[in-house]
């Protein structure tokens, strides 16, 4: 066998990203159980909850990952998300109305440009694997949360970097969440010990981080913990997952 | 006609990912003669030859872009390149080795990531085309540079994207340089009237920003100016492209 194959066998790299919420904590709790080398990463983004770059260091620490990077890119520059503007961000909206349309909250190619920045960091450490914690299920109707998008996203990383060119193999985008629903996420997070108070989620917390409870990324996570049984130990503001 | 429909046929908006150098200036002159409403996209990515970013403001300017957007992003945090990092350039290699292998100076998932960005921007324009000045002919064994590469970023761009599930169109990635030689680029850029003079190629220039004349790109610039029987008008340094 020559050594480059050996090289690769042995690799348990693998480039994970990161944003401090519910579900890539999940991911990052599973991919450790596994024994993988976690290489995080999490960007800075313009987002306006952008305290979720300092929960994402909190648990990156807490999981001892070989390395965790934080990117700055300004996604503000193009606009056309509410989540990276000024424009309100949407409120009660029933599940139904969730699932039917691309909300504002969309930011116009940020999976891309996410999968793209863990590709270069695969490519340099050898890694193969790139875990995104993407779900088809709850995707809250965003393009690039489909398995057809990350079959496209997986073919494109073989033929744009060297391993494609000196076949030393594909790479493969791992999104072990995409057919779970929110309440089997946090079922399996729960077996895994991961402790969900360290995690956030909502689109449009107060400036000490307590989540809204109302918009669509927290009524989705009260859903789940609902669903399962169980209490969300987040913190909210009084109006809002308290009273759901 | 849906009134998304004909806003989508008329629009001329586009893209373009400007370095300042010779290739994608050419192709900006291109893009503006067959009068698309140019946005030009830059990036300051820890390259060393970071003077090309003034090279393509100026250049942009010129060309009165719609807008001329320089996104920061900070490749050096995964190196992997002698680009962004401090280890030598290669100097004076035959154009069999150029061709040959993978240079040091590739950046891993460069334009993935570029190409990442340019599509975010295009879906807030309702832009349709993406232009790269990539080539397959003098492309120094980038792998991302071959026409199988753009072709499943293409792919993947329509499925990305707002366009993609809402069926307003895909988008198309145009890389009118691709099957060209340096010397075709550089009599078609003349016959456009491209001032080469403003452009900048060189991986590694002195502090004045005078190309060297002996990496892999001043070589391959030198010798398309060369057999178009023209003089480049570029600044070297002495010792390097006034010798050649």
């Amino acid at each position: 066998m020559p050594p480059s194959v050996l090289r690769r066998a042995e690799s348990r790299a693998a480039v994970l990203l990161l944003s401090g919420g519910l579900d890539s904590t999940t991911m990052l709790a599973q991919a450790t159980s596994e024994r993988y080398d976690v290489h995080a990463l999490t960007f800075r983004y313009g987002q306006r909850h952008e305290h979720e770059v300092e929960a994402a260091r909190l648990i990156a620490a807490r999981y001892r990952v070989a390395r965790h990077a934080v990117m700055d890119i300004d996604l503000r520059a193009f606009g056309g998300s509410s989540l990276t503007g000024s424009s309100p961000i949407p409120k009660n909206r029933p599940e139904s109305a969730i699932a039917a349309e691309i909300p504002s909250t969309y930011v116009p190619a940020r999976n891309t440009i996410f999968l793209s920045f863990a590709l270069g960091w695969a490519e340099v450490l050898g890694a193969r694997d790139i875990f995104i914690g993407v779900n088809a299920v709850d995707y809250s109707g965003y393009p690039d949360c489909r398995p057809e998008y990350l079959a496209a996203f997986e073919q494109l990383a073989t033929l744009a970097t060297r391993s494609g060119v000196e076949g030393e193999g594909a790479i493969r985008i791992r999104a072990p969440l995409l057919h779970l629903s929110k309440r089997e996420i946090i079922e399996l997070g729960t077996s895994l010990g991961v402790d969900y108070s360290a995690t956030t989620t909502c689109y449009d917390p107060d400036k000490a981080g307590a989540a809204c409870g109302r918009c669509d990324a927290c009524t989705l996570r009260l859903r789940g913990f609902a669903e399962g049984g169980l209490v969300d130990p987040a913190r909210y503001v009084p109006s809002g997952g308290a009273a759901r």
